[in-house]
Formats: structure tokens, sequence, C-alpha cells
């Protein structure tokens, strides 16, 4: 499938349009497992910032390229020589300042997907362990295949994963008890056992299978109203951060001018006449 | 069973006390599917605030007449009838304006079982879709009948669900992959998905099997000590949108006076005698 | 299995040291199925306090002693000549007031396990009902026997439950409601319901089983560098009170310094090298 | 002045409209000393919310009738009479209930003038104790005469005040030292603390000077904008109650829509002519 | 005056009772000019925690023993040898762990007046710098003798202040732009600006007046029902730290207990009857 | 003085140093009273983020060239070709979506200065209108000369402020009554009403010395510790928007690293030795 032209200067991701309004980002290093440098993460925002401004995509799928990983996670020996700990002067403190704002804005360029306006399907697979958890909780809904490995796997390496994991993990699944087993222990767990705590939605054969299922859902959501699917990620988000009387106050202020547009009626006037509705970019 | 006088006058709620303490309130609008017109919403509001302030009972139960729905959801003619945006002069502002007050008087009416100082068991059966899972998003526990076609079916009239759904649903399940799910597909799920999920605690095989098991356990909430009971009810929801520490503080507070009734000392002497307690109206 | 001297004086609590760095905590008061009193929940804050700043210990595992009972809770007898209703003078505000100062300082006891900076394994077996439940929703992780009679006993006996299970229970699983049911009901639930509800994360055939499984996670743990162990738990509590933005900003703070520490270099290396990694005390 | 028609069956209040877009409101008990019973507060709700949604005004004045009061505050008489306390059977818990609910529904009305969409001008003059500043700290702006005498009298009648100014008073003014002191004391204060505390605006010589310049500041206000107007009350609310990022957030939302209305056209355009611009009503 | 025997234990500070129901507490450490080692600090918390539940006093007024200051703040000195930075073995991890605990624990003494349930007077006079501060913000109502030197000092030591003024100064004062300039530059403020700026609410002629003013204060509160001056002092401190609607509802459930008690009665009654009122001990 | 080097190439902004570790930065389009077109606030925010990382400079001043007005806010003739109201295609609801998103990029842009790690005294004088308030509640200290004329003109334009006027001006002075004042009538204010007010904290006879106020004040801070002075900035801001436990708990944790670093050993040294501390870069 051929890249689409606005994306094709980017190099560690490979950005095709697998079907209508649906764009289909893989992380493209597959030689380090899709391991992530510094140089991958800024891609990786910069990619999510450009989709969620697009118009021409209503939805997104996520996955890496390859037969080997989702990703492996941050890529060390990288992540070792950019470290503003091995290049810093100074004392604890001025490391301390460098080190915070290098962990910003990793996390922030990580957040991307959450604060991308479309939906985001991530595709897990292979391997998919430490950063991979960081990026699949900031995605809208997770599809795996069976033979995916999932570690939150920073304890390992003498540290508390600090790209989202620990600030979005007790808001993605229900037993606390199993995401602090999980991220204490940093072992290994299966799709099934994904699956069963509901941080995947749904488990296919192998990746072939499940991207194929990703993509289909993609296409069902990129077949509804933008207005509506939009807003609803938006206001999903909202809740999880809020109270229940904060988010009705948002919900009202956000349709009031939501419902004035026109794809309300012509998905009401779709419905009723039981035609496919045709919605306008957004 | 014959309504309860004091509930008489409601048009689209039939209110009947099969048990002790026990209030029974079934949407009664059957022809339409129990769908809700602004006409309706308004009454349920009313129905739930006259509940909860009743002291004869302790205990709700909500269901819908006929075998065909539980509702149906939001009775859209009706709405399109009733929206601002049919009548309303004016700019996107003022539209906005009158949207904004017409989604609020909406929520609070719909937020009224919530708000309801008694548990309400919901029991969904049939079609339980759009406005429905807002309502059961609202109740405390949720039993359904096997047959329950369960839908958050906003998105495919091209807005985002603006009557509670949004707002409660990533705080009454743990997946959030399965929440964004069924919101953006606007899919069907089933009674044997809801339960494996949580939003549903129970599935019987029929509606009147479900509505019996709803029955058995309100009556057995019934005969328990209501200041305990509510009291559950009150700190369990303050818990749902404030912080561990803020919950703990207004427990102390709100048990500085639970304790001192006449509710403890009754348990506490029933259950040590081994006999069934009886508590005064509230 | 010998007391650790520094804890030799407790009087209710058995302190052992089953593995390097790792602590076993036994409730031990069998007689009375370790009932609490609040001469036994003061000291039970003042144990777990000595396990937060002891930089011998890593990680705590919590269990009952005896078979017959991880606790049956409360000691209703002794709660009822300890309580301030029993000894107060004075009006309803006096007694409020006193209701509210001994509810605030038994919750600061149990709320120790969850302010512990090291994580602590709840073993529950036999009887684990009322207060039980408080304790446990403070632990990290719940490790059960099969035969585990769990209940949120407190209906029964006229109160809303108010040392923490109310305030925690909606964060620690997933479905609002079974929380809701098993709270308001006061009904047992079974070893295998905690496992699919989320509330625990593993079963074991017997409290023997169950206890050998929490000490060898224990002793995994323990291996594991404690910066990165600690600060997890941490990131996570605070994840489960805050939004993602400030939890994401506070992990950028902690971590600005904990990634300064040895522990990052040690693991790494260990890990590059597959040595096992020795971790100075914390 | 005659009365609005609309607003003719009023009790206690007299409704007037001085000038194009501006509401007086007038409490209108002068024997009483404008004292409030539960009847004159219900209606003081209900005048509030029919001026929120009623287009034809933009603004509202609020003062009392008479040269004696603002208002004295409850009237405790009547309030006795009318209190749960004086009429409820049960235990403290069953008083309890009907107390909170009896405070809310109080807090409810008063709370009206906060939610009224437009802005209110509160004029004090002469007594202005108790109630009365649970009362003008709802309010937008405070304008009073120089011999008002103001106090935070529920003190000496043995209570916190509970409706509302020890909830808003800490964020009307800045000097906690000087709420702490007036809330404690209970003592009054003149026109001259006021004003240097900034509880107050403006300080006129007499009520006659007060309600002139509160009508003529009304007038302004009622030629403005109401979208700019309305829209900078609730801005400005929401940021009393939110972080600044969630007001940043929140502002998005509400100018999204809000600047797609034709005040902002006809307000650009008017001051490029310099001329005086005409706004539909809102 | 002597002493009060309950408090004659405590080396660094001075408990009479100059009135009925006052306590006055003096830092009695003039010879370091009132100085904090941690000895110093962790009796100031004791002494609060006992005065918070003696039923004996009712308000508490706190200056410094002596002519040359209300404290010169932290005892740099001690402070070096106690701090965990002197005696701290281990990598920057350990010893920021022992930091942390160590301010902790710090904060929490100073915290105790807030915490308190009965109000503070602080009277602050000739030096009142660094944690001086930090104590002063925790009072509730602040008075000083008009040869106070304030400063927030602890920039000029080269930290952030860390023990409560940078938490509570905004939410104590109006100015944001002068907290921060008297912050950032650590210079001296004198009576008159800490008067203009809100920070205290009266300045006298010397600290003999001063003190005599805040014990005048001090016995007027003492006369007044502890019911309605401690639920004011709590009602207060929660407005400063949650939404209005949070503190509402907080309040209906404070006063849904405190309203049943004898002090609203007599309250009333002896307004009625112009007698001087008699309130039992809380 | 002359440019520095680093930052030469900004069309809209002056930048020089006016003295050690100070940075001046200068709204540069004084033919246009310094307007903002989207443009020049895109610029804006790039400047204070390379201030905020650049460990050359520890303090910025910001004021406008020349003598006719600090800004006289948005470029309004800019902004009508700028926006996207004038260039979109769509309804409503897409309009708003790129509204929503202009209205980010432009908050975004003015928050930098909030943001920046390094203190920022905005000096006012002249024209200060409008968008000149947004930016003045994002400086930390604000110092204005006596003919400054402000107002917050959004309403007189016909919107709600939205570049965080609203969300910051409650947060920044004390008096609620003030802030709806100004921003309902959008009316002038002098600079003597803005000292009164505690919106600025100095005012000088003209530019040129308040100028010098501020460049000596920025002298000041430039002399003190780095550590010191940004950790207090950053705990001052996180105050505003946390709860005191909240902001109690962040500076444990920022301080347990601060305290650390060599400033806090130098300064402590140097204020024994009552020498000058030299600090390093931050």
């Amino acid at each position: 499938m051929s890249i689409v032209p606005a994306y094709a200067s980017y190099q560690y991701f490979r950005v095709t349009s697998p079907a209508e309004h649906v764009v289909h980002v893989e992380i493209n290093n597959p030689k380090r497992l899709n391991a992530f440098s510094q140089a991958v993460w800024l891609e990786y925002g910069r990619v999510f910032a450009q989709v969620s401004a697009d118009p021409q995509f209503r939805v997104a799928v996520l996955s890496g390229v390859g037969d080997r990983a989702f990703t492996s996670g941050l890529d060390v020996k990288a992540a070792v020589s950019d470290s503003p700990l091995t290049t810093a002067d100074g004392d604890e403190v001025r490391r301390a300042k460098l080190l915070r704002n290098h962990i910003e804005e990793f996390q922030t360029s990580i957040s991307a997907v959450e604060k991308c306006e479309k939906p985001v399907i991530a595709v897990l697979h292979d391997v998919a362990i430490g950063l991979a958890i960081d990026i699949a909780t900031c995605a809208d809904i997770r599809i795996c295949a069976a033979n995916t490995r999932f570690a939150v796997k920073e304890v390992d390496i003498g540290l508390a994963a600090d790209i989202g994991t620990l600030a979005r993990l007790p808001k993605v699944v229900g037993s606390l008890s199993w995401v602090k087993d999980v991220c204490l222990t940093a072992r290994d767990f299966s799709a099934a056992e994904a699956l069963a705590q509901g941080f995947v939605s749904q488990v296919h054969d192998d990746k072939a299978k499940a991207l194929a299922a990703a993509l289909a859902l993609a296409s069902q959501l990129a077949s509804k109203s933008p207005v509506a699917v939009q807003g609803t990620k938006e206001l999903l988000n909202h809740s999880v951060n809020h109270t229940v009387a904060d988010s009705l106050r948002y919900t009202q202020v956000w349709n009031s001018v939501a419902l004035q547009g026109e794809d309300f009626a012509t998905a009401i006037m779709s419905s009723m006449q039981k035609k496919k509705p045709t919605f306008s970019k957004l």
C-alpha cells in the first residue's frame, strides 16, 4: 500500500490509508524491534498531531512493522546516550531539572494519541513491553494477537514507569490488585490475561487477523458521523478525569454546538430512510 | 397489583408496592416501546424525587411495562418536535443556550435515580438502547434478562450521548477499552457481555425471572437498617467522585450522626439475639 | 520462625522475616478470630509505620494467625465498650465530635498499609468480613485461599462501613454494580467471585498455599530495585486519586531524583550482563 | 414603577423594569425587615430562575424595599416553626435527614442568583446581616449604602452559617484572616470596611444613591452584547471552582460557539464605525 | 500566670489560661529567638493536638516569649545537625526519601494549628521570619505589633519554603503579585504592609497591646457557642480547598447534626431574652 | 543595548540582557501599538520557551517598545483575517472545531510565561488593554507606570475574554466583586486602582521608572539561588491550582531533590559568613 504523501517524510513511521477516512500508522523500525529512541518518539508525537488535524482521516490504527514486535519499548542503548544523565553537568538539582524536562517532552510525545481528536485503535502483537504499555494506554481501543507478550517492564531496569502507564492503567482496567501485580513484578502477561482483565477488547489468532479486525472496526467508525465519534472520544476522556457533575456540564456545552451541525439531521434522516449517510470532513 | 395512591396521577409510570418498603416503578408507555419524550422524562424525575422523600419506601425497582422493551430510548420523533432546534429563533449562540438548558433539564431528570436516597435496582430486558443506558448507569444495581439487547446508540443518530452515559460508564465498569468500543461503534451487546464486563450483576432467563430476582433482592435490602443502607449508597456515590482522603473525611462526618441513631443499637442487639430487627421509617 | 527483635513488643501482631527483605505480619489474636479492638488497631497502625521506615524490609505480607479467620473484623463487644457512645456525656453534637475523632483515629490506623512505602500483599483466608475488607482494600495485592468467606458486613450491624471500604472499593474493582450489591446486601461472597471481580489476584487451595504464593511473590519483589518498586507503589496510588495530567507531572518530579540513584545504573548493567543485581537498602 | 406583568404573582418580591433589559428585584417584606421565611426563600429561587430564562432581561439589580433593611436575614421565628426540628419524629438520624434536605432546599433557592445566567448586582443598605451575606456572596457585583450594617450573624444564634457564606466568602474576598474574624466573631462591619476588604465594589451616601449607581451600571451592562456578558459571568464562575487548565479548556469549548454568533461581528463593526451596537435577545 | 497543669511537661512551650476557656500558648525559647529545632516543632505539634482535644479550652492564642522575636524561624544550626542530609548514607534517592519523610514530619507538626478544632489567633511581634510565616498561615486570625518584621526568608538560605507558606499564602491573601514578590525576594515587609495586604487583621502599637487585643478577641469567641465557632472554622477551612458545590453539600451534612445540639436552642433563647448564654464544653 | 545573539531572529520581540542573568523581552511592534496578530503570539510563545530553557538567564522582564502602549491587545484586523471564521468551510460544528483549536494554540502561546521556569516581571505602561491583561495575569509580578490605562476589553468586541484573563484573574486578586465589575463592564481602570486591588505590586511615575524598578528587582532575584527562586515559582503556581494537602505533598517531593543541591549549602555558608554567594546556572 502506498504511503500517504503528506506523511512521506517520516523516518520511523509508515503511514498508509487502507480504507476511506482510515489511516494506518506503523512503527517502522523493525531491525531494532521497533524500539523508541528520542528521535522516534518526537516523530511519533508529530505523526499523531498531524492525524488529529487532518480532515481526510476519521480513525487511526496503530501497529508495528514486522512480526517480531509491536515495540520492545525504550531503546535503552539510545536512551542512555540521549539522556541528560549522560551529558549533564551540575549538581543533583540541575540534573533533576534536565531529567524533568526530558520526561515531560517524552510524555507529551506519547500523549499525542490520547490528545488526537480521532479514535486510535492499537493493534498489539509479539513483543509489547515497557513503553508499549505507555503507548497502548493512550489508545482508545486495544486489540491484540494471541501471541502478544505484554509486560510493564520498567521495574526491571530500576525505575518506575514514567511515560504514562502508572498514570493511566488504573483508569483503563478495573482490578487495582492486578495493576499493582503487573506493575510491581514486571512479569509477562498473555493476551488471554489482557482480555480477561479488560486491558484489550479482542484477541485474534495472529497479527494479520488482529490487524484485519482493527481495520474493519476502523472502517465501521469511519462511516459514522465524525461529529458524534470525535465528541464521544472527547467526552469519555473528560469523564475519566472529572466528576460526574463536571462532565455533565461539559457535555451540555459541548453538545450545544455539536447538535447544531448537519450530522445530527443527516444521521436521523438516514436512519429513518434506512440509507447510508454521508458526512462532511472534520 | 394496585397503584400506590400517592403515585396515581403519573401518566407514564406505574408505581406499585409489591412488598413491604419496596416500590416498583414501571415505565408505562409500551405502545411506543417505552420511549421517552420530554413529558416522560420530566415525570420520571418527579417520580424518583417523590420516592426519595417517601418514608414508606426503602428500595426501588425500575423496569419497563411489556415484553418488547425496557425502553427504546429517546422518542426521536417527539424529540425533534420538542427540541429548541426546531422552534428556536436566533443565531448559533442563542440556539446553543436553549440547547444547553434543554440538555441540563433532561440530565437533571434522569439523574434523579442517582440522587434518590434509596437504592434503585434496574431490571433491563428486551430493548435497552440509547437513553436506556443513561438511565441504567444511574441505578445502583443492574439486573437483566438474557434476551436484553443493549446499545449506546447515540453515535448512530449523529451525536455524542449527552444524558449521562459518557459521564458515568467509565466509572461503572472496569475496561475503558470496552467502554470506548461500545460507545464509539454503537453496536449491540448482549446480556452475557454486559455480565462479563460488570455492567450488570445478574442475568436471568427472562424478564419475569429477572424481575423476581430484583424484587427478592429489594425485599432483602428493605429488611435492613435504612440508615445503614442509605448511608452506604451515599458514601459509595461520594467515593466515585472524590479522592480517598476526601471520602474518608466525609464518612467521619456522616457517621458521626448515623451512629447515634437507634438502628445501630437495634441491629447489634438483634444480631446478638439472632432476632429479626425492626427499623423505623427513613 | 523467630520474631524480628525490633518488633518483639507487639501484643497482637507476630512479625517474622521468612526471606531476605521480606516481613510477614500476622494478626495474632486467634482466640477472638483475630478481631480488632481499639488496642489492636492502634498497634496495627504502629506496626506498619515501623515497616514503612525500616530499611531492612522491602515487602510485607499480611495474614492472620490460625485457621479460623483472617479477621472477623471489628470486635463488636470491645467496640461497644470502647465507643464514645458508651462513655460520652453531652448532647448530639458533643457525641458527634467524639465519634468523628474516634472514626478518624481508626481510619488512620488502618490506612497505615496504604501509606506504607513498601508493597503489602494481603493473604485472605477463612473468615474475612467487615473490617477485613477495609484492611484488604488498603493492601496492594490481594491473594486468598479458596475457602475464604468475604463480606462487607457493616450494613448488618446497622451502619455504613466507615473505615475505608466504601471510600476505596470503587477504586479497587471495576464493576460498580457489584460493589453496590455486596456493600448494600452485606452478603457473603466467595474466593471465586472475588477473583472474577478482580478483588483478588490469585486463589489457592488453602491458606498454606496462598501464603506460600504470597511469600514467593514477596521474595520476587524484594529482589528488585527498591527505588523502582516503591516509586511504582507511590505513583499508582497517586494516579488513583488524581487526573492523568496531575499524575504525569508528579511522575516527572518523582523520577527526576529517582533516576539519579544507583539502582537505575545497577539494573541496566545487570540486565545487560544477565546478572542478578544487588540493591542498597531503602 | 409598574410591576412586570409576568412577575405579578410573587408575594414577597416586587419586580420592575426601570430601564431597557434591566430587571429590578426587590425583597418586599419590609414590615418584617425583609426577613426570609421558607415561603420567601422558595419564591426567591423561583424569581431568579425566571429571570435567568427571560430573554427580555440582561441584568438584574437586587435590593430591599424600605429604608430599614436589605434583609435582617432568616426570620428566626418562622424558621423555628418551619424547621424539621420542630415537627420531626424519630431519632437523631431521621432528624438529620430532614435537616439535611431542608438545608439543601434552602441553599438551592439562594444559589439561584449564582446560577442565573445574567449578572446580578446586589445593593446592600441598612441592615444586611445573616442570610443577607449568604445572598450577597451569590451576587456578581456588590454595591452598598454608607449606612449598611453588615454581619455574618449565625454564630450568635448558635450555628455555623450554612446557606453559602462559609462556602463562598473565602472565594469572594482576599483576606482569610478577615473572613475568619467576621465569621467567628459575628461582629458588625461597616460599608467602609466592606469596601476596604473588597467585599463591595462601591459605597454611596445612601440607599437611593447606591441604587441609582447600580441601575446605571446595570444599564451599561444591558447595552453590551449579552453573549459576551453572560459568557463572562459563566467563565468567571467556572474559574472560581476549577484549575487554570480546566478553565482554559472549558473556555475553548464555550467560545467555539459563542464566537460564531452575530454579536461578535456586530460589536466589531460598531466599534470600527463608532456606532452604538444593537444585540438580539438572549 | 500559672502554667496549666496538664501542659506542664512541655519544654519549649509555656501554656497558661488567662481567661475562661482561653488557652495561651507561648513559644518559650527566647535565648534562641524562639527558633525551632526538631525537638521544638515536634512538641509544638503535640501541644496543639492536646488543645484540640481539650474540652476546657475553646480558643487559643499563640505568641512568643520575650520581646525579641515571635520566632526567627528554623534553628538553622540545629537543622543542619538534625538533617538527614548530614547523617544519611546512600545515594541521591535514599537521601531523597529521608528528606521527604523529614519534611513531612515537620509539615505535619506545623499543620497542627490548622487541624486544631478550635480557632487559633496568632500574635506576631518583633522578628517573624521564615518558619514564622509557615506557622502564621496556619492560624485562623493574625494580629501583630507595629514593630513586627516579617519575611518569607527561605530563598535566602537557598531553598523554596517547604513547611506550608507556599501552599497556603496564595489562599490567605488576595494579591498573587504581592505573594510572589515577598516569596521570591525574601525581603522584609512591615506590619503596615501586612495589614494592607490582608495578611494580618489588626496592628497594635506594641506586643503587649497586640496580645491584649488577641486575648480580648479570644475571650469574646470563648463566650460563644463552641458548636457554632468550631463548625465555622471547619467549614471555612473546607471551603478553601473545595468547590462551592462540594462545600455546600459538606455543610448540609455537618449542620444536620450540629443543629440538633443544645447550643442552637440555648443561643436563640438567650438572644430572645437578651441574656448571656452558657454553653457546655466541646 | 545589544540584542542577545541567540534571540536575534525574532521579528516582533527585542531581547536584551541589561544585567547579569536578567533578560529583557520587549514587544516590538510599536507602530501597531504592540498589537498581537497570530504571528506575534506564536513568536511570543517561542521566546519564553527559549528563556525557560536558557541557563544564562534567571529572571525575565517583559515590557513594550515605545511610549504609546504595553500592548493594545489583539490586532483585531489581523485577527479577523487569521480567524478560522473567515476562512472555514463547513457547518457550525466544523467551524467550532477550528475555533477551539485556534483558541487553544493562542492560549498555549500566552501561557508560556506562566510555564516559564524563571520568574517573569511584567512592566505595564500606557495602553494595556484586552490581551494585555491575559498576558499580565501569567506574569509573576506586575509593576506599572502611573499612566497605564488598563481594561479587560473583550466584552466590548462581543466576546468573553478567552486567552486566560477569566481563568486567572480570580486567582490573582482578592475581590471577586471587582473582578466581575471590570470584566463585565470592560471599563478602564487606573494604575492606582490596580494597585489598590492588588493586581499590580508597584506603581511608578512613568514607564522609565517602572522599568528601572523592574530591572532592579530582576537583578535582585538574579543574585539569589536559582534553585530556590525557580522552586518557589513552581510551588506557588502549584498551590494556586491544588488543595493545601496536595501542595504539601508535592513540596516534599520537590524539595527532596532541591535540598540536595549545592545552592542550599552555598547559601547557608554565605549567610553565615556574610558573603555574597555565587550559584551555578540553572
